[in-house]
């Protein structure tokens, strides 16, 4: 079933005040969602992130994404700059599933890795703590993140 | 130091292109925010997840939230019902701090905790698989979430 | 020029320092993407709105919309209406346009009509004063607003 | 009357599935909001659109803004630039209101001034077509969008 179905059942429960919470016919519909995806970008100023990103959707065996090198130092003067940098590379790239990595939200709030679909609908995500407060290296922070956002929707590892 | 001029410095680093990622003083900055906050709100329908913040944020030593009755399944016909729940209970409560647990993304996207200040910024969150995933009971789950949301930033149990 | 590569033009010229303001062209691709645009939705409880928004678009040249019947009240709760109406009808049905039509920001700010495309973005909007000041009917207020939202583009009355 | 009651009883009415329309004691409490507003600020890169701002805001009677000198491209790669310009000041500064002028949405939708409080709701704003169909100068633009969001909530020039 299409997401657009799927979403306005799911509104359609609220409005009705019937809502238990999430159906797994709605999980397994983002699951095809990103299975389905074709083209998939990473926005990023330099290709650090991409590499880990893709290897860890190749041990998911879903497609290779491809890096959208662009400035995003912009988004870290917002409210929610992963999330915005996300919306800014759906924006200016033509692709059905954008994965990107930032800050949670304030300065000081630790790092969010999100999926978003080619309207902006946001699918999946999972934060880190601030680097200091973990201590990971960036290359472990972001493919535990990578893989959190896959695992916590059911997909497993091939 | 105020969040706004830390916020206002790690701003300034974004546009100047140097900055590097989360300062502890930002962390620390965010934590003496959620310690001095007096009034802190949590937004639900009913009181069952209110109970279980309140024992984690005693543990941590922090002070008692209290319950903010309202309509929240408006915000499950909402982009990120979690974020838009806490923001609706800013905008019609005076607080110092919102506490929202809700939805992550859309339907089928698991849930999130998002701990947000008297301006709406987010201070840190922590997020959940989708209950039919992860099959812990709603107070397990709030109870993970709320401790994490607060470890994270470096805060410990008592 | 689609509008991902007039956005990311854009962008890189605000990145760079050199943004001067909008181009004709960045107006010539809007319009462009409005005339080609085959599926136009408004959202809306009521059809009260949408007759006069066609008897304008008709007379502008434009395809007619179609009535996306849904309980959009949940809006009414959100930091602005108007444009969430207009996502929350993105997210639950095909399109390549959506018009919406609803209050600007707090209660007692007054109307908003926004047109956004088929990833969300904002193309074209206008306002009205609160109905307690500005006295028109609905149906006079909508049709001066969706009049002025293609007029500021450069449409014109065939 | 607070505007966060004025605006949870408004809520209240959406959820309860009878609100009529912004009411008068509504508009009268985001009037009297802007009137009392102590700290007015203006982000902007550089001062010309102050002083025209600072003009009508004397010619109302109401106090004079402040300049906050900072950054404002980065606003400019998001989707709704006048609105994130806006929030973005707030976030970085103490304040009882923000005035700012930017972008509506893509690259080449015009122009909106808004005004918001304190917690970053929307209590007025006021938008232009692009400059290029307009032809308009920047100061008359600004004096004109400022003018318009005051007189919408019912302010008249002293």
């Amino acid at each position: 079933m299409q997401l657009e179905n799927l979403i306005k059942n799911a509104y359609q429960e609220s409005a009705d005040g019937i809502r238990k919470g999430d159906l797994i016919k709605e999980v397994v519909g983002i699951r095809e969602y990103i299975l389905n995806s074709k083209k998939i970008i990473v926005p990023n100023w330099n290709k650090a992130k991409l590499d880990v990103i893709n290897q860890v959707l190749k041990e998911f065996g879903l497609r290779k994404a491809k890096h959208l090198e662009f400035h995003t130092s912009s988004c870290d003067l917002t409210r929610m700059p992963a999330i915005n940098k996300a919306i800014m590379a759906l924006d200016i790239a033509p692709c059905d599933l954008v994965i990107a990595r930032g800050r949670l939200g304030v300065p000081g709030s630790g790092s969010m890795l999100v999926i978003i679909d080619n309207k902006g609908r946001l699918l999946s995500a999972a934060i880190s703590p601030p680097h200091i407060i973990h201590g990971k290296t960036i290359k472990d922070a972001v493919y535990y993140e990578m893989t959190l956002a896959l695992e916590r929707l059911g997909f497993t590892r091939k």
